[in-house]
């Protein structure tokens, strides 16, 4: 692997970030050259009860409208997994029985937070190369916000962003249900994985068990957005190494993102100005990862091109430069 | 397109810089919806007699060894490419005839400049949808340093990096050839195209002059790192708009590049660490363009997909939220 990188026909480590993303999925898959053959998009979907505070721009409706969307190829992850060569696998989780509103009580209950988790493990399937994870549902960025703040502080002020465009009255609403779900459950927000239960969702809770399948599995992984990554930082509360397998693939717009990243010391992929969602970013990102792979295995040694890989003679240099 | 892409099932500008893409590409080619069916990737390789200062890591052969490897398919530039589904064109001008030495004489006298030039605006296919600049050319990150502080002031100090890699007595002889160079043509430091021609090089100039075809013909461009941004800075020192067909593919870890496009008002697509030139950025870049382009051309209407885009009913809010 490191031996092949170095004598290919390039300055040491002029291919900067491409070199390390092949690095990153020969570690986690376990063998030299990685593979990108089998590459899977999970989008996992749910709906929430804090809609009905008016936190979002589009109604409850849109998240099982989207589903079909998906199924029937029309959105925008459609394109970009069709793009990058991956296969989308859309995971609704019973979309007709929205979460609890959480600043009345937690989202989910013990087992439903456990079910959700078990969907998303089961969905990783062992044989994948690297996996995109993602999400749809309306009212999702408040939860992920609520889960941000619960974990890293700072309240709804910090973690509320636009999502999908709510006006400035929505935008206050969000940031008042945050804080008024944290209120609520002051009492468990030192355990990650009860915030994880009571304040999040059920596609958060699968794209959680995703990722922990993933590790298991040693399938390296793509997280998308705001969503996406407040769904998986309970795991990196609970032990620091738990995201080793896991790359940001993009930061959105959302105003939460950069800061959450940051918190859990990922470096994102791309920097597109994108907030959809939907594991977009992730599967855009796998784009850099094919290209990556492609230099890896496709260019000539120095050896084979006949390229001096000598370092000039100083002796070049004038006496008097 | 822009009727268009507020139909596509997102929420307005989710899609971020990806919209932008495709809006840019529609511009210059004059149709909507743009093509990418016909890109060329054009790598400009030349020679540079201030390579004789020990300014590079590399001897000055390396860069005739790697256009042979360029057309024997086993470098960099070939795998992302192909990856990119775009054409590799490298031009190799005069390498038998290095340019002078700055630090003694004007590196490419007028004639050779303008033939250099000539060569670029002749490479340049007015039916291509889309053309990759990038270059080739032991020695040339010297040249572009030596542009760079010529039109944005600053010397040696600010703008020499490591190239290839050099090392630090490199880096030492490297910023005070730059400075010699300055002070040599301090003359003609206010005429952007003399500073080309007298700092600069064959493969730059044939990149200013593909940047200037490009624009007459209505051809979108993509920059690759230091060097080729160097090349075509003393176009937008001329006037502010001749590189509004132009787009930066990516920043280099080249330490002049972030400061560059800077001065130029460029905001990369990528950000990778990567500093090997020979167009690898800008070849990378255009898999951006094909995921916005599948975005734009494939996404289903909100009337198509049967999803609601009406913004939720702010009386779902409770009168206490």
């Amino acid at each position: 692997m490191a031996q092949r990188e170095a004598t290919l026909t390039k300055p040491p480590r002029s291919l900067g970030r491409l070199e390390d993303l092949v690095a990153w999925l020969a570690h986690w898959q376990g063998h030299a050259p990685p593979r990108l053959e089998r590459v899977e998009v999970l989008v996992f979907a749910g709906n929430h009860g804090i809609v009905r505070r008016g936190v979002s721009a589009y109604p409850a409706e849109v998240t099982a409208q989207m589903v079909a969307n998906f199924s029937s190829g029309g959105a925008a992850v459609n394109q970009l997994a069709r793009t990058a060569g991956a296969a989308l696998r859309v995971i609704p989780l019973d979309l007709d029985a929205p979460t609890a509103d959480f600043t009345e009580q937690p989202a989910l209950g013990e087992q439903d937070f456990l079910d959700a988790v078990a969907t998303g493990c089961a969905a990783v399937t062992p044989d994948c190369d690297l996996v995109c994870l993602g999400e749809m549902g309306i009212g999702n960025t408040t939860a992920a916000s609520a889960i941000a703040a619960a974990l890293f502080g700072g309240g709804g002020a910090r973690w509320a962003g636009r999502g999908t465009g709510v006006d400035e009255d929505g935008l206050t609403r969000k940031r008042d249900a945050i804080d008024r779900g944290l209120n609520r459950h002051a009492a468990l927000l030192h355990d990650p994985l009860a915030v994880a239960a009571a304040l999040g969702g059920r596609e958060l809770a699968a794209i959680l068990g995703a990722t922990l399948a993933a590790r298991r599995q040693r399938v390296p992984v793509l997280l998308d957005g705001f969503v996406c990554t407040a769904a998986v930082a309970p795991l990196a509360k609970l032990r620091a190494d738990t995201l080793a397998h896991a790359l940001a693939g993009h930061v959105s717009a959302e105003a939460g993102h950069r800061m959450l990243l940051e918190e859990l010391k990922l470096t994102p992929l791309l920097d597109l100005n994108m907030r959809l969602g939907e594991a977009s970013g992730a599967a855009a990102a796998v784009l850099l990862l094919r290209a990556a792979l492609a230099c890896h295995t496709g260019m000539a040694t120095f050896a084979e091109a006949g390229v001096s890989d000598k370092p000039a003679d100083d002796t070049q240099a004038p006496k008097a430069g």
